[in-house]
């Protein structure tokens, strides 16, 4: 078969060495987009016959063999042979060997490698992206689902590491689904830009031949066309754009990650994991280890590269095709596996984890974290300037810590106050400086409040069914151009 | 004036070393932000007396103070103190100063530092990012500029910095209009998740006064608010959003600049840049270098520098502020006028350049370019199979190659064509090889004939008014806000 | 004086607008480097003197104008001028000023700003180096001097931040120590290389002028030249070398950063944090942040940024000298003052906090920590293979963990044991179970015994004074340089 | 088999999903590693029976069944088993699946999971790293082999990617050759760093079995040991600062990749690469794409990336093991063998390519580029101050340049020089300005002269000599310490 091969090198005399044609050779890295060139191929055939460009009986053949290929890769034994260098070549011999040259050397009329690898491209990453889109929505869901369990417990919230104010198990996960939903947006909009057809581009000037590229876009179902040749041939943003929305997303998941594993620590003793989502130790055979949320962690640094290659290929390169661009795939379907492993293993750790309430009361009280509810009490009942407040707050928390006391020492607290001219009553003091009250307290949008938490719930829970509508959309405009392709296949008058 | 730091400081006896200060720092990053800062402060001062959570009277105070630091900063007389850290802090004390701390200490109810860096960050950005946007399109105007003089003017097109096909300069320079389409557009999504409001987050839980975000995000010019209180001080997604958006715009620009230092190459020679935008050399005097195309080139790695330093500071980060935030805007502004000096560089380093179509078009003709029309009237008249006529062309070019001739030679290549049993006239294969005719022979779409580009100007320029129609919507949104905050200053009863 | 700048422009006739003249000025990014550009036309117009080049005469007129120029500079009245573009044409314009045309119009003979930039690149770089380097032994020896006091004091050892084994502080912080002492190697391995001289490469090729690269390689204290001239001029790795060990280092202060502010965290409790190093916050008066910690941490981002930004530039740049490298030194200056405010920063931070003793021995003997012992007496004691003694440890540790007792419990521990067949005496138990002991059972090369930790100091001062000893040397062979160049300057004959 | 892992497990009753067994494994990451595991395991249980902590008998069984592993592996009969996680525990299982549970038990006595995947990473990395350093010389010999043939030869010599001066071939490779020199000692001094033995650091503390750390390091080669056990376990610098080396050589690859890309285009014409190592096209059969220089181009992302990649991973990491270290390797090693694929690629490329003598001296002689030499005429001869005799000669230029002619025309240029006063024969301006005499000319320390060009080969030629030999040396340690192993192993009396 190796001979499809040495008439496409036609020129060359020469011959490359062993590990030249493994360097050279983009298999496999392409080897799982085979069913979207078969589609590429499909599209484009029928196009071709319905615009008179090769004959019907020509294009039956190739639709036939095409249908073989694909059936035969389905029962893998459709065998990618490292000779051809790339799966165009692969599958194009794999028919051309079935239907003989005359017809099989008719496939590629109209259309260059240089559309072909960007329309197969463009056609796997749509479906990736969709997958991690889905596997964010179930997270969300799990935090979701956290929080309804849980907009009433108080935990502490943290600054500089530093519990700050307490907060409520409900009101933290909301965070994180709400986070996750501008992640869900940007891969939404990065979809958009991947889902145009670059087909019937050619090499780079478009064709003389009479193509229809609109017909094979929606044979595709591609959104649009990426109308400009050279355009279409030389740009990888919307490769660029997706490891974009992947690096922020796995900064986020790494910052859930790190949580997860401080949480988890015997020192913050907040979060227990499951057997499931930890390993144990070869030596110390006691120990509980967050390996999950520590390879996701592990695996943010991975994202990261891969946009900076990416970005580093680009840098300074003409326009038109370039071989450097060979690079662009290498670690783009891997880094959409990795972010599929991350969401799935901080989705598993966190839905099996149990938070434990008591810890999280204890330390959401400690750390005199109320003392802004003090401050804000003071300004409201008071009428002191927040400064004012604040400086008196501060000289009330300094003499308990400086007495090794906390603001549970209600009478201590009530009388330091008291040298400063406050005069509240124990009751109202306890009140304030309760942690479950401080956080019912804080109603303002986007608060603590468990009302607050409640009707965020709601609206996280609405965006989600919205996000997986928009998703089945998608899917369903996928599935409607696979079956239009189809039926124009099986159809005798389709192609005419 | 420092003593308002130190009652900041409350609870701390020790004191910091010189270095130390500067270290933590923020002024020299943020001094940009100070209209920002002073317009954020009137909204927030408003919302309070409208919600009477502080007394008009205050309000009032504060208020004019804050009329009197706008004037002050606008002339040149606002002295910011590093003593206070921050461009807040200076603000804050600069009131104070002016009105005493029983107003002035009322400023910061309800609010938090963390809440309103990122309020002056997010309206300084969006400025920020609308200035960019604006420069993109100029540039797309000097291309389509060019393009409409140059829908005939061949010049060889490449595919591995080899000459490939003919294309027109107003294809190559539409292919570029089309490029930057796709940036704005990832401007313009960035803006959406820049311009929405976290006044109000507080420290990270909301607060319990009776805030009304709403107004504050209005009086802002703020889309909408950033709802979550903990996810408005966690995130900074927006910001390596707009970063990711500007390494792409500037990895497009890396190539630009790469191309027109070739093209400007003598050996090239199909550029020749001006005076302006090219310097000398100090020993060399005759050189015209392209110092502006090589600085935009240089400061791709800038820009991308920028978004990986971002990226890093956000891993494995807990929720809730932490201080490694403070390098968040370090590379931001700096990149953002980096990007627009490229745009600017670029733009008038190719404004104000000669094409020599003379040359153009003796490379566009050359290294056998219009090979494919040659196989591709042999599919369309010959009724040959793709990959045959492929060969037969392949073998032609081979033989014209060794015998050192090219196209220009119609009888030689009519001859070795007719060994292959193609019998084509003299006129047609002339016509066929021609450069400018192959341009116009690819009329599929988005391609290099005449009227395709001429379509695809059309579409660009519609694009361009659209985009700078949508741009002027959103300045005016901004300057409705600015007056309507002004209008509530001045008016007696809008605090009621 | 903008005559000298017109002049070196020679043949052009455009003229740039002002923000391209700032878009392609590098003297905001050079002007740090006077001082080292003044030595470099000494040393420079010593040699053109002393080989006959240029006149003695004229020799004598520059170095006095040079002269002028350090004092001016020295008393801050060398004013620079953004229209003579750099440094380098600041400083000839200076001269020329002084003496005349005649004189200073022969101070660039033999040179071109190609291997000039480079020169006073590489002088400046080496002493900033230096800076680095000293900064790290001063972080060196405050961990020594913690380790000199703990070497029996307990602490958790950490893996996957869950308590491992009992280690003691001494041997926390001699790793650190021992960890840093790879830094200052990288740093000393990344001097060599730049400690070179690029001076004679002249714009890529040399010169026909007979000048001696030895003598004013000499007069500057390079170690070497860097000979090709080409190499000498197109090459920036001594540049990515030092980001490289830089970024490696900041990685390292990355993870001393993290340790910190986990330590001082209410949960953790290892570590108070002084006052000096820490802030308080604008709403929660009680809080103790890490702040510092936490800015060398974030910083972290802007050193790996750098190198990135300096690897892209790089990336297929053609050889001789491109404009894109006046990026080269933009982050370079700026990463090496943060890399040093990290380092003291932390060693601030770390010099003035307190370990609290009683809560690291609680965490040390916690959660099992010491049943690797058990384990290593099973095999070793009675003879069990390491495998099955390491079954029978983690049943005893998980029958315990399910009665929710510890190794406190000794007779539950020993009569779990004996479950096993293993008897084992109480005395023996606790003396097994004890972290204390445990600590100095290992006494294995590297080990946390007191003994090893102590050995290990030793080593480690003799490190530390080697690696003093090490930069006063070469501090001394730039000090000796400057005095020959200085001696050379005032003597008359020296120019014979 | 999968009783050993669960037995390791040992306190977890949960099951892992079969998707996280995929992302906890680290085989498919590690597997090449199999040797050195195998080495290291004999080396270890050497030291446990000479050191009495284990029974010789069981020391021979497990040696015996060790030499056995290694066979079956070379054979490839030994299959690895995912469910037991990695190879550390595949080697285990196998041992003990031979010599059942008594001996094979013991086998990871004083070690840990830990220093064992260390002490195989670093035994693995020293050997690609020779193996990189190979290629690199390959690399300079055949840049030194074109170099010696063409000292000669004239060819451009650029800046700005503008003809700048004449330099010669031997000139333009040999600066190469030099360029490489330095990757070379970094990747030497990065071996220094690997190239240590961390085995007996065990978990993080050490171990209480009394073991000779320094009699395995010897066994394995090592030419030292990383003492402090925490240093040893958390730190991997060792691997950054080579994928840093690796970055830097392949941005100076990715440099040589597009100067060969620029000079084979058909534009400059200077050089031709032969078919073996360019590719054709598929619809355009006449082009010869020079695809391998434009992959190594490429790849440089890919190396970037890898670099990012670890640095972000180490990241803020606390010490201690941490399972984010598993990403460690992924891009390590294919990192490498990328870094082989373009020197092997570019060698090929440049050893097999013609520079065209003819075209490399038109170029070299256009664009004035011996205007420098005028200059420096005026320098010498007419005694004028550089800065006038540059004035001069820019007028020169620009008034030849403005008649459309250059320095061929020699009589007018003595002309135009005669308008300034300057006198000066046809026979001297000619010799002045003939491309061939001006790289003659330029004699001083590393320029273009083949005098100086032929004492560089030497140089350069001996430095190759030496490098080769200290690699050799560095192999033939190891080769002792594997032949020393093996005869530990086979001796009766190795083990008393």
């Amino acid at each position: 078969m190796s001979k499809a091969l040495n008439k496409l090198r036609g020129r060359f005399s020469g011959d490359m060495g062993e590990m030249m044609k493994e360097f050279s050779s983009s298999i496999d890295i392409d080897k799982e987009m085979i069913p979207e060139d078969i589609w590429g191929n499909q599209a484009h055939v029928l196009m071709l016959a319905k615009k008179g460009i090769i004959e019907k009986k020509d294009a039956k053949k190739i639709l036939k063999a095409l249908e073989k290929a694909k059936e035969d890769f389905l029962k893998g034994k459709f065998m990618l042979n490292e000779e051809l260098e790339d799966v165009h070549m692969n599958v194009e011999a794999y028919v051309t060997e079935l239907i003989g040259e005359d017809a099989g050397g008719k496939i590629h009329t109209a259309r260059s490698r240089n559309d072909q690898v960007l329309t197969d491209t463009r056609l796997h990453l749509r479906a990736r992206v969709i997958e991690v889109e889905e596997h964010i929505i179930h997270l969300q869901k799990t935090f979701v689902s956290i929080a309804k369990k849980s907009t009433e417990k108080v935990m502490p919230g943290y600054t500089h590491t530093q519990q700050a104010q307490p907060i409520t198990l409900g009101f933290w996960a909301t965070a994180y689904a709400s986070i996750l939903n501008r992640d869900l947006e940007r891969l939404r909009k990065a979809y958009e830009n991947i889902n145009r057809s670059p087909l019937g581009a050619c090499a780079l000037a478009g064709t003389s031949f009479a193509i229809d590229r609109r017909l094979t876009a929606r044979l595709l179902g591609f959104d649009d066309v990426i109308e400009h040749s050279l355009d279409a041939i030389s740009s990888r943003d919307f490769i660029i754009e997706t490891l974009g929305a992947l690096a922020i997303l796995s900064s986020n998941l790494s910052r859930l990650s790190e949580e997860l594993i401080l949480f988890s620590t015997n020192e913050f003793g907040i979060l227990e994991l499951s057997d499931e989502y930890t390993t144990g130790s070869s030596i110390m055979p006691q120990k509980k280890n967050p390996d999950f949320a520590e390879l996701s962690r592990g695996m943010t640094g991975y994202i990261y590269g891969a946009l900076m290659q990416l970005l580093v290929t680009l840098k300074a390169l003409p326009l038109g095709y370039n071989r450097d661009f060979q690079e662009d795939r290498v670690l783009l379907w891997k880094s959409i596996n990795r972010v599929k492993m991350m969401l799935s293993a901080l989705n598993g750790t966190l839905s099996t984890a149990k938070f434990k309430e008591e810890r999280m009361r204890e330390l959401a009280g400690g750390n005199y974290s109320t003392a802004t509810e003090l401050a804000n009490y003071l300004v409201r009942e008071e009428k002191l300037p927040f400064r004012k407040s604040h400086e008196i707050t501060a000289k009330v928390v300094k003499e308990l810590y400086c007495k090794k006391k906390d603001f549970e020492d209600l009478k201590l607290t009530k009388n330091i106050l008291e040298k400063h001219d406050i005069d509240i009553s124990l009751k109202e003091l306890k009140n304030l400086l309760d942690p479950e009250n401080a956080v019912r307290l804080n109603h303002s949008l986007g608060s603590t409040s468990p009302k607050e938490v409640e009707r965020m719930i709601k609206e996280l829970t609405a965006n989600t069914i919205d996000a997986k509508e928009e998703i089945r959309k998608r899917q369903e405009r996928i599935n409607k151009a696979k079956k239009l392709t189809e039926k124009m296949i099986k159809s005798e008058k389709c192609l005419d």
